[in-house]
Formats: C-alpha cells, sequence, structure tokens
C-alpha cells in the first residue's frame, strides 16, 4: 500500500497535516490494495468499479473476480485490461479472473459482492407466478413473494461467502451490493458476527439529485451536486426515507411541501407510463410515490419509486394504478435480453468518466483519504428508534479510516414508523425461513407483505408453486 | 355500603376471615352502592346487568340510568322494578332513569358505560359506503374505516363523560362496554388520567367455551364450565390472542394441534353460512379463522370470527371468501330492525338466568368480595411487550378490593406481534385523529389497516364520503 | 396422586365445581406425590417443610432427603418420622434419606434447594475479612463482599443441580430457598433454561405483619392475617419494595406517613439495639430502615432491616450508626453454635403449629388447589420495568394450577429505581464473575457495591484475600 | 451576512464547489454575524473566544457582552478592541459590553454562555462544607454537594435565559460552557424545548493530548495533533468515556493496554502531587485515574483526572488517596485569588495564539464552513443506549450547516454503564429538585451520589448548612 499511503492527503478540513514518515514506518510493507470481487463477471457493477478504481488519485493495487461463471469474469478481466491502460486512468490495477473463491479472497482488503442468485431465468418465476395471482410486482427482487424467494435462495450463498472471508481474509472491509441487500447483509453477519460488512446501495442518490433539481429550478441557481443535499435517512434499504432535508443549511421541506400543492402535481401521469413502455426507458418516474407519502405522512420516500412502490398496498393494485403514477414495471425479457449484450471497452478517445456510484468513495474514506458521510446498510444499534438491535437498516453514517459509525435519526412520524417495523418484521421472518429452511416461516413472511391481498390458502398455493420452482437453488430444503 | 358489607364474606382462600366488627367502624356509613349507567336506555346491556345484580347475594343500592333517549332508560326503570321484584331476586336495587347526566354520576361508586354513538343510521354509512369501494366488514364498530369513523364520533363523547365523572364521582371504578373499546376507554383516560377506568368484552369467554366444549370431546369428560379454560391473554380487544391454555394445569395446545390437524377440519363452510344467514343467526361460527390464526402462528386467536377476521387482509377479501370460513356478516339492517322490538320482562315463573357476562363480578372483587383473575382493558404498563406505554392492551388481570393489576404475557411470535403492533399504531393515529379533529391522521389510520387495498385517491375519496356522512356527529371538525 | 385428588376441592371462587370423575381418568395413574429435598439435612427449613406438609389436607405421597452430610438427612428422616406420626398430622408423608442425589430427583413432582454452599466456616470469612477492611455486614449473604464469595461458590453447585434435575425429572417445580436467591435461582436458569424454578423468600411476611400490626394499632381492629395486607411488590431478592400496600382496599401509605412522621419515631435505638445483643434476638427490629427509606423515597423497603441494609451506604457506616436505627449483624459464631444443637421432635400433646412459610401453599396452588397471590424470584419478562428481560426479580405472581405468572409492578420513582439496577448489574457481574471464572468480574461487582468506599488497591487486595480463604470451593478458578 | 458569505468556501471534501451566485440570492441580507454573550465578563472565556474569532478567516460581525458584572464585561470590550486590533487578526468584530440582556441578544446568530451562578465565595460553601462531614471534591462544581448546589441556582437563572432567547433570537444556536453542563443545558431546553441548544466542553481534548503523546513515545511520529486520535465517546459531561480510540484507523486500546500493564505505572505519585501543590498546578495529573478505570472496565475515561474521580467512591476516600493517584484538589483560595487579577492584551509583538478551544470551529461549521466531527452534549436520542431520551449526554456529534446529528455509541459494559446510569439518576433528581424547588428531591440526589457514604442524618444536616450559606441564590425555596 506504500504508493498509495505516498499520495496520502488528509482531506479532512479539521485534521491538520502530519508528517506523512510514520505512516511508512507504521503501514505493512504491502505493495498494494487487493480487492476481491465475488461475482466477478458481473457486467454492470464490475465495470462502473474498474473505471471508478482507475480515476481514483489513491488507489492502486490488483482486483481478483471470481464468479461461477467463469467465462464472465475473463471477460471482465480483459474489459479491465482496457480500463487501466485508458489515457485518462490514474493509476494502475492488476485484473485477473479467477476459478477459485479461496484465491480470490486469500488476503483480500476489500470484497465487493454483487452476484445474481441463480439463474436469471428465476427472476422470471419470482414475478410471474405471483402475477397470476394478481400480485403485481415492479422488481420483485427486493420484497414481495419475488423478494421473498430471493432471499431464500441468496441467504445460503452469502453464509458460505462469510465462512470463506473469514477464513481467508477475516478483517477484510466487505461491501454487498446484492439484493435483498438487508438480508444478504444480515446473511454475512449472522454467520460471522465479526466481519466488518456493510452494504451500499445507490437508491437515496437518486432523491438527492431530484432534489438538487427542485432546488435549481426554484431557487435559480445551477443544480447543485447530489452530496450537497443532505439527507437524514432512516428506514430500511429500498424503503429509506427522509426525515430532513437541507441544502446548505436551508430546510427543503417547506419548499417540497409547496411543490407537491401545486394543483396538477399528482395529475395522471399514465401517458408518460407508456411512452416509457414503448421507449423501453423502464427506470424513468416522476418521483410521485415517493411525494406521495411525503403528502400523506410528511417525510419523504428516498428510493425509487419502483421500489417504494413494493413496500406498501396502494400504488400496486393494478398495471393501470400504478401507470397512473408515472412508473412501469421491468419486465423480465428485458433483462434477460440484457444479458446477451457483449461488453463494451471504453472509448479511447473520450475521458473516463465516474459512475455515480459510491463504492470507490467509500474505500478511500476506509483507507484514510478523508471522512465521507453518506447512507449505508448496518445492524441497528440504536441509530433507526423503530428498529430492534442487529436489524439491518439503512441510515446516514459517517465513515472514516477503518470505521462505520451510523449516525442516529430522529423519531419516524407513528405510521411511516410502523410500516417500517412491518418491513422488518417480514424480513426477520424470511431470514429465519431461509436459515431454517422452513415454509412455514415463508408464509408467515408472505403474509405480512403489503402487497398481498390474498385468501391464505391461495397465498400458500402460490409460496408452494415459486418454492418448487425455485427448488434447484434450496438445497436441504424439504419442499 | 353497611347492607352489603354486613353479607360480605371473603371467598379468598388464602385470606382468612377477619372478625367483620372493624369494618364497620371503618367504612363510611354509605346506605348503599351506587351504580350510574350512562347509556342506560340500552336494550340489551342494562337488562343484563339488573337480572346479574338481582342475582349477587352481597350488592345493594341504586341504579341510576342516563340515555339521551330518556324514553329507552325510561323503559328500563320498568324492567328493573320487575327484575328486583322478582321471586328469584336475592338482592334489590332502586332503578330510576334520569335525565340529568350529572345527578346519574354524582356519588357513584361505579360507572358503567354502553352507549350507541349516534344515531344507529349512522353504522349503515359505517359499512355501506366502504362496501362501494369493495370493503367487506363482518362488524365495523372495532377497526377498519367503520370501527374509525364510530371511534371519530365517539372519543368526544368519551371525553365528555370523562370531565363529568371527574367532577361527580372522581373515584368511582369506570367500567366501559362501549365499541371501539380501545379508543373509548382511551379517550377517558386521555382525558381525565386520574380516573379509575378499565374496558370489559366478552369476547374471550366465547374461546374459554370453544375450548371447554373441545376438552369435553376430546377427554370424554362434561363440558368444563368456561372459567375452568385458564388462557394467558395478549392483545387489543377483539384482536385478542391466547399465547397458551391449558385446563386444571394440563396444556391444550398439543390438543389443539391434534385437532386442526384433521384433514376435513380446514373444509369449505359455505353451505353452514348460508343456512346461518337464510337463520339470521348471525353470530354463528365454528372458530374456523381463530384455529387458522392458530395454524399459522401457533397462537390462538382469542375472540369470535367476525371480529378476528376485521384485523387482517385475508379472510375478507370477498363474501365468498369469508363464507368458506362459515362466517356471515352482520346485516344493519337486522341491527335496525332489533331497536324496534319492545323490552321482554322476565318471566314471573322460571328463575332469573345469569347473563354469562362478568361485570357483576368484577364490581364484587372490587368490593372486596374476593379475588377475580379475568382478562380486562387497561393501559399498558409492561403486559403486552409489544406495545407502548399507555396504550390501551388487553390481558388477563388481577381484581381485588379497590384495585386491579395486570398479569405480564410473555413476548409474542413475530408475526402476530407485528399484527398488534400494526393495530395498536392504527389506534394511536385515529385517536389523535379524533382529538385533533384532524383528517390526514384519519387517513392514515385508514393506510395502515388490513382491509384496505385501495388506491389512495379511492381511499381518500371514501373517508370523504363517510366523514360527510356521519358529519352531524363531528363537531369542530372542518370537512 | 390419586388421593390428593380425591380430596380436591377448588378454593377458586370464580371457577365452579364441576364433576370430579373427568379428573380420574385424566391424571396419571401416580400413587402420590414426589419431592426431592436438595440440602435435606437443613435443620430449619426441612423441620417447617415436614410441618406444614403434615398439616396439609391435600397432600400425599414421599419426600426425599439427599445431603452431602448424610447423618444430617437421616437425622431429619427420623425427625420426618415423628412429624408424620403426630396425632394432629393430617397426611402421611414417607420420608427418606439417600446418598445419592439422582435417586432422590428421579421422577419428583417438586424439587426444594436450601444448601450451604461450603463449609459453614467460609461464612465467617465472608464476613470478617470485610470487616478488617472497614465494611460492616450485618448478614453476608446476599450482597456485599460476603454474598459475592457466597455467590461465586454456589452458582456451580447450582449448575449441577440444574444438569441433574433435567435428566432425573425435566418437569418438576423447583424452589430454591437458598441466599443468593437471586444468583442461585439465575444459576439454575442459565444452565438449563426450560426448568421451571422459581425462588421463594419470607422476607416480604415480615413487612406484611409490621403493616398489620400498624393497622391493629390505628384503626383499632384485631390485627389481620398477614395474607390481607396487599403489597404491590418490585425489586430484587433481600432488597425488595412494597410500592403500594393496602388492607381490604384501603391505601396504607397516608397512614404510614402519618405514623412516620411521628417526633420520635426516629429515635436512637441504641438502647434497644444493645438488649437484644445482649439477649441473642439477633433478627430483631423495629423496620426503622425499611420506614426510613419509605421516607426518603415515598416507597416502602419491603424485607428485614438486616437485609434492606446492605444494599445502600447510609445505614452500615458503622456498627454505631447500625445500633441507632436499632439493628444488630448476626455474629457468626452464633451460626456456628446453632449448628451443634439436636433437633427437637415436636411435642406429642401440643398440636403442630404451622411455620409461617408458604411453601407448601405454593405446591398446593401449583397443583391445582386454588390459586395463590403471593410474592416470588422470577426471571424478569416485563413485570419489573426498571429490569432487562431474565434477570432474576422479585414481584407478585399469581400461582395456578401448573403455572405462576408475574404480576406488573408499576414503575419505581427514579431514586429507588436507580438502587434496584444498581443492584441488578452487580448481580449480572457477579454471575458472569462465577460463570467464567474471572475475578476481574468478581473485583467489579464489589465496586459497584454500596457498602464499599475503599480505594481500589485496597479492595482488590481484601477480594484477593476472600477468593484465597474460599479457594478450596472455586473449582477451576485460576487464584 | 454577506461577507462572511463571500469569503464562504466550503471545507467538505465531498461536496464539489458550486457557483457562489446563489448564495447571495437566497441568503438574507444581513450586515453581518452577531453574537451574544452571556456572562460577558468572563475573564478566561471571553478572551479566549475573542481571539479565536479574530483568526478564523470566515466570520465577521459584532459581539455583544452582557454580564450582571457590567464592568467586567466593560473591560472585556477594552481587550476585545485589542484584540481586534491586533497585527495577526484575520477579521474584525465590533465588540460592545451591554446593561441589557434583551439588547444583548436581539436579533444574535449566536449565544454563548459561560457564567458564575452566583458570588465565587459560594464555591467555597460548595466544597469547605461538605470537607467539614469528611466528603473531599476535586472540583466540586459538576456533582457531588457542590456540583448539586451550584446546579440548584443555576437551573433558575437558565430557565430565565431560555424565556429571554426565545423572545429574542428564537433560532440562534446556543451554546453552554457553565457547568453544572449537563443541568445548565438541560434547563433551557427543559423551559424552552424548541431552541437549538448544545454543550461544549474541552476536557476530551486533554485525552486526546494523552494519546497523542502516547502514539508520539510508542511508534516514534512526532505527536499528531488531537483531532487524529479518533475516540467513540460515549457518557456525561466530565464523567465521558471512550468506548475506542484509534489513529488513522489503527486500534489505540492494544497499545493503551500494554500502557498501563507496566510494573510501575500505577505506582504511588504522591510526590508529584505534592509538587504540583507547592508549585501551584492544580490541573496536573498524569491521567492515572482515567487509565486505572481502563484498567477496571476496559474502557477509558475521557476527561480529566480531577473530574472523573468525582464520579466514583474510589479515589476521593482521602487526600492522601487522591494524592497517591497524582491529582490535588484545586483550592478555592486560588479561585477567588485569580478574579483578582487583572485582564491582560495579548502583547501586540507576537501572533495571537488558537486557544485550543472549539466554539469558534463549531460555529463556522454550524454557518457551513465544513463538516466537523467533535463531541457535544445533547438530549439522548439514542446516541447513548444507557441513557432515557432526552437526558443530555455526551458523545460525538456531527456539526454540519445549521444542523448537530448525534453519533451513535456503541453500549457499554454493564460496569460502567451503570456508573453512567447513576449519574443520569442523579442528575434528573438534582434538575426536578431545582426546577421544583424540592429539597426532599436534594437530599435523594445527594443519597445517590457515590462520593457520599454518611449516615442519613448527617447528610441531611449537611444539605441543609449547604442550602442556608446558597440561600441568597435560591429564590423561590422554603428553607
Amino acid at each position: 500500500m506504500k504508493a498509495i499511503l505516498e499520495t496520502a492527503r488528509s482531506k479532512n478540513v479539521h485534521v491538520p497535516q502530519t508528517n506523512k514518515r510514520p505512516i511508512h514506518l507504521l503501514e505493512e510493507k504491502k505493495a498494494a490494495l487487493k480487492i476481491a470481487y465475488i461475482g466477478g463477471g458481473s457486467r454492470e457493477w464490475a465495470a462502473k468499479l474498474m473505471v471508478d478504481l482507475a480515476l481514483s488519485p489513491h488507489l492502486e493495487g490488483s482486483l481478483a473476480l471470481f464468479d461461477i461463471d467463469h467465462d464472465a469474469a475473463r471477460e471482465n478481466e480483459n474489459l479491465g485490461a482496457e480500463v487501466f491502460s485508458h489515457p485518462s486512468a490514474r493509476t494502475r490495477f492488476h485484473v485477473h479472473a479467477t476459478g477459485s473463491i479461496d484465491d480470490a479472497l486469500a488476503g483480500a482488503d476489500f470484497v465487493v459482492i454483487s452476484i445474481e442468485p441463480g439463474p436469471v431465468a428465476l427472476r422470471k418465476a419470482d414475478v410471474e407466478i405471483p402475477w397470476r395471482y394478481g400480485i403485481l410486482q415492479t422488481v420483485g427482487d427486493t420484497t414481495g413473494p419475488g423478494g421473498l424467494c430471493r432471499a431464500l435462495r441468496s441467504v445460503p450463498m452469502f453464509q458460505g461467502f462469510a465462512r470463506k472471508i473469514r477464513e481467508r481474509c477475516p478483517s477484510a472491509w466487505v461491501i454487498n451490493y446484492t439484493n435483498p441487500m438487508a438480508l444478504c447483509t444480515a446473511a454475512l453477519l449472522t454467520e460471522e458476527p465479526k466481519l466488518k460488512v456493510f452494504g451500499c446501495c445507490h437508491e437515496v442518490f437518486g432523491t438527492q439529485m431530484m432534489l438538487a433539481r427542485l432546488v435549481r429550478d426554484n431557487w435559480e441557481v445551477p443544480e447543485p451536486p447530489r452530496q450537497e443535499i443532505r439527507l437524514e435517512i432512516s428506514g430500511v434499504n429500498h424503503f429509506t426515507w427522509a426525515l430532513s432535508a437541507n441544502w446548505k443549511g436551508r430546510d427543503l421541506f417547506p419548499l417540497l411541501r409547496q411543490h407537491v400543492s401545486g394543483k396538477e402535481f399528482f395529475k395522471d401521469r399514465s401517458e408518460d407510463a407508456g411512452r416509457a413502455r414503448s421507449q423501453q426507458r423502464w427506470f424513468d418516474h416522476h418521483g410521485l410515490v415517493a411525494y406521495d407519502l411525503f403528502r400523506r405522512f410528511g417525510v419523504l420516500g428516498a428510493a425509487g419509486d419502483r421500489h417504494l412502490a413494493e413496500f406498501v398496498p396502494w400504488y400496486l393494485t393494478s398495471e393501470q394504478e400504478l401507470h397512473r403514477w408515472g412508473v412501469v414495471a421491468t419486465p423480465i425479457s428485458w433483462r434477460m435480453q440484457r444479458l446477451r449484450k457483449s461488453r463494451q471497452a471504453p472509448d479511447k478517445n473520450s475521458a473516463l468518466k465516474p459512475s455515480g456510484e459510491e463504492g470507490v468513495a467509500q474505500m478511500e474514506a476506509l483507507l484514510g483519504f478523508g471522512d465521507l458521510v453518506t447512507n449505508v446498510n448496518l445492524p441497528n444499534r440504536g441509530q433507526v428508534p423503530e428498529a430492534e438491535a442487529g436489524r439491518i437498516v439503512e441510515t446516514n453514517a459517517l465513515i472514516s479510516k477503518n470505521e462505520i459509525r451510523p449516525i442516529c435519526a430522529a423519531a419516524h412520524p407513528p405510521g411511516s414508523g410502523e410500516l417500517i417495523r412491518r418491513a422488518l418484521t417480514q424480513q426477520r421472518l424470511a431470514l429465519d425461513a431461509a436459515l431454517l429452511k422452513d415454509s412455514d416461516l415463508a408464509l408467515q413472511a408472505l403474509m405480512l407483505d403489503p402487497l398481498v391481498d390474498l385468501p391464505l390458502c391461495q397465498l400458500k398455493t402460490m409460496l408452494e408453486e415459486m418454492l418448487e420452482a425455485t427448488a434447484g437453488q434450496l438445497p436441504g430444503w424439504d419442499t
């Protein structure tokens, strides 16, 4: 890590510069940082990570890609070679694909996990079986019947990763990107409570950007960078909320209240939804669901509408109702198609562009290159007053050298607080179902699901069908 | 109270008899017990109370009936004269109707409250408007949209009662029978926290009787009296649960588990429901909903199926589904018809029969005629671990002379615990809506309701319609 | 248990008699009740238990006495023969001493534990070593340095008992009488969480009797039996408190306030203490410490002054100060002397007298012979709001057939509540010290002890001396 | 505030620069910052604040000094003139003394409070009366009998300040420096819950510096600036603890453990104490008390030894024992003497030196000149798991533009956790005593004090003497 440290410059305002010499004396003589990537064949996340690493002036080292689809990892190895040799790259990482998770992890400083738990075809079952029972899911990877089944197959995989990490790199920082975020993260810590794990998600960034545009439009200033929008985050991943929001110390909630009270604000957006569908812009939305939650509870939903809508019973009552809010469900066909596209090497003639993700910034903060205040998923120790100790919650946190400390959120209003507690109980039941391979607990998790409004016998049949469809990924179950 | 005390005989096993003389010296020289009845024109509850009083060997005194329908109170006055002069009556109470609530309350030892909040016609609105939006309610007086509107009009009435009681009889024991039980009781204590208030409901007795029959049928013994079935109660009124059950120390849950595992046990009971409808037996049920909750969560629903079904989303998805469980919704037409029947004096030729209600037994216990362990509604001080302090919960309690102390329940399993928390939050929002006359909070209460599965704009329209229908009983609202 | 059941008569007022036949059918055909007594050589407690059993009309069976001092158990066997053949005995128990704890426990319905943990000589060390460091203890068996060392040697013994009970009679009710009550009881449940354990102590009875005399003296009535004094108990054993008190529903606290406000009430009682010492009446006291706590905190200490004084720093600052309150420390010499006295058979010519203890009444209640409301030591599940879940606390409880359920206490005032929390933390540290055989934790427990006001180096030296003195009873410690 | 804003440069690393124009548009057109200083005659704190302000490149405006000793405020006005005209001053503040608190507060952006509650002579009584009863206090301004009496007279003053602030500058940030910190801060918020109040103290800085020297000595690096020592702070003011400590991500606790295990580490330091006394270096200490707490509990006391020692019973058993730890009590005579010294204008020929205090840095952070992570006193919202909601606790916090958010601390070990809870309960009782002017509650606060080991009658007499001595500052008391 010598190279890294030599370039270190504390960006923390209130921490004066210290002579750099002692660090040399103190640090172990590692040649460089090692990052292990589980799910290293990932099409999207691996590429983004490599570009961001390439743009970091602070980091240098190697990136080990492990994937059960070794070919995909090899493709990323090739892509990596191009990224780090790009003219605008500021550093080098040696990227190599390996078929051995043990080799990938051995001695790693960071472990990044972004996997697809099981064949993508299963996502089809996750969404299509419930749809036959009248349950519409916009995403189906976090909560709802789809999220549940995805959790059931992911949890044992993450238990396995946890054991491997403890063996091979017990003091590494482990960053999970995989959904269902809360449960995959919980699985790691349930298996190995001493690992240094946190979960990262970019949904809150979208809320920041939405508010940045609001600031721009209302206060006649250029659009501020999203980091200037300070949110007081409290919730569970994809069902995060901002209890307050400010830009440069100015409370944004009065502005928001005025914004959403416009006569046409909540008008029917079915046309927009139709256009998004025909143009395959699946992620388009106006934030109307987030704003509607704000209108009703006084606190702002802080994730994309596709995710928020799955945690409450009001927006997914029909496709028509969903479209009315300007939101469309992501089709599975598109997800499967996307897999067949080949990876694109970066254009040599234009500069590499930062992905907008924060993983590399977090690594830098953990390595001591300046504090970072952001939002992450961590076990609750009091930061979310509504949650039991130990449940995985999403709040702001302060990341500094080798530590992450959650920042206390205020209490939610009773209504939104209850919705969060419900989601947490559902997650607890789903986690226990996965750990104990118990379909009765899985049924209980579904029974509490806000998207579910079925007679219990139908619900049970639906669950059985789903478990059967995903049975190949549920080793040890009695189904 | 002299006469009463002279007949006093402590039934408490472990408290040896004491010389009665000191009591004479100690007690104030009251001629007799005074009971005030708010809603004293009540057709059913007043008659039951008078019969039970007439059968008590311990009590004697006067019963003041106040009702805004003074004629109804007068009818009960007449009925009372017949009850207490009945050959099998063991004591006398002077029953008189009064048009003044102040006179009724002045110096009372007990206050009983069982009122209809507003014209019965409003119950029609409570049930029929939601039905037009697809929301089916079996009762509509506790939770759901109907329970909410009923709460909105009851709470201010109960605030008024509380003020009157504090002025006229601040140390009386106040027994509430009115639904929504939890919110009417909460309204009294919110207004006057020092009153000695509790709420009573007979739903748990039905569960005890159901289990008594089970004991009879499985263990070849005569049906035990319901009091021998000991339940560990924890929940909110009408959504009460038994966390354990025993008869003479024998755990009944293994028997229950065996009972419900019979192949045909949960078979379709639509035919029974059809028969109940044609015969106007609206309260018939097999306890299948209670047993289904037991099958799913491992703890037993301890109220009638009509009530339990309204607290969860699974049984009221359609009339057909409801009937499948052998349950029918109580029609409002029947409720209105019933009001037109005249009161029936007791037959002189047959003995008065105890009503099966427990109000008089509770009064006896509070007067020192032996301890009573039963279930009541009280502010939470820890007896329901899932509930915040102060919320009105239903658990077992020990009633003894001039005091009621709740008995601690164990923790619920996570699933049923979450359902209770949700009901408590909904009630909190409904209470605040009523106290603050705030339709936004009323909407939030509805949003959390498990029977609600509507787009929010429809929900809001429905609420507006309901508030308009009940507007005459919502003084001070801005609707 | 046939004989027992045939004589059964439910004393519970509100539970009507049932035909007795079914019970015959239901109950297992046990010849009789079996009680196992660990510490069966006990001089005082075994004799009391046998007399109370002999006076019970309900119970019949055998009593197995196990003691590591087999001769003492044999002496009690002989004593038992005389007790149960006494003319006034109402039942028979076959009493036999056995050298095998396994035989004693096999198939027992109840297990009673009252042991002396280690040679009595160690009690000398428990008291005398601290005294050399200026720490005065009145009893030294519950808290303070003496209570700590006694806990350290008791806990492993009770862990052993728990394992044996689980093997030999896992569904027996286990009643612990041994001090330190809270920690011995905790040790059983820590080792075997599923055992049905509770702890019994008579200290609260003394408070009831004190108040009964107060009622007699102030209200000119005969002294009521102690059971008529209803206390709302909340605390830890020997540091129990009454949050309220009534007799027949009348609040006793106003009377108490008047009582303690007498000018001479708290006058110096050194003379009484001197007299008690010269007459060897070690347990005499006026309850002045209990009343002083009442005067200061508004809630009443509900144990003997000798015990209460050890939980706070104010009364044991010197022997002189202690005597000023009319209390004397129990000398160890007397305890040791007492052991040398031989057991006295009951006088054939006068009736057996109930001991005043409650163990047999509790067994009767657990066997279904009527409910009993009393105070017992149980794991906290919310009954003491100040305590963490699981800590052993003392409150009221309802004992009925085969179950014990704690009754919720109100919150303490902040001052007394804090004293209880401190005692609980101290106990937690002492328990962990014993379980982990860790002298650092033992030191922490001492550091929190209110009797301790020493420089830490002295405290550490004192602890080392005490551990050395008791080392023979601390197997596995590194001292 | 225009001038200020024009110089604004966000130091926050992860918040990219934004075009400055919009800020002009957005900010109100205030000429400059206004700081009000209550206790503006303060000798030490006012001087430090003015120097730090003078060195800030960001701030500019006016400083209004209010003091009931108007002459003292005038002297500071003069001193201020010299400070801000000093050649090394980087900014100007207009300093003016005013006899009107209303004028001082009107429109202030910040309010600083550092007062002496009552004549300094009362500090003599605070310390000397207890000393006559054998209670030694090293400082006597925070806890112990001295801290209690100081709280009793401060609380009503702070209630008065709160009312004035609400009237004159309700959205000002209020920074309290006065001891007892927790109670003065609580008094402000009890009176006016909506004020933006926090409390500041430099004691933790001393711990950081102590550890910085340790790093220097053990790792052969130059002494790091204290801000590089990151502590996880959790406790109450002056009884703060570090639950963990790191320097640049390296855990310092293993180093500390090694450090304190040196054979001579805890040796008798009486000689040092003697030397400190003869040289009047009252604040000298080696941190031995902090380290001893670390040795015993595994977490580090994070305040000066003089303060820590007052919160536990072990170090102040005698002067000799205190000196053994290398600590001396601050004599009151010295405090009084110091008051007579005249203020010293800064030397024109050498640069102004930063005071080492953090108030100005906090103001800068609140104005948006970069985030600051530090430790402050705030109402608990979960950051200290041991404390009730709302109690004033000291933890880390993130200060950013117009907001302060506490950072969650982990749970304490049980032993130190209990000590904190005790201190919090004592503070609660003292606060209630002050608010209700109730000497019984004051006595309860003393009864819980770890320095108290007296018979209650003596304690009561002592308290009466103290209340009498301070009676002139206790308006409305019935003493």
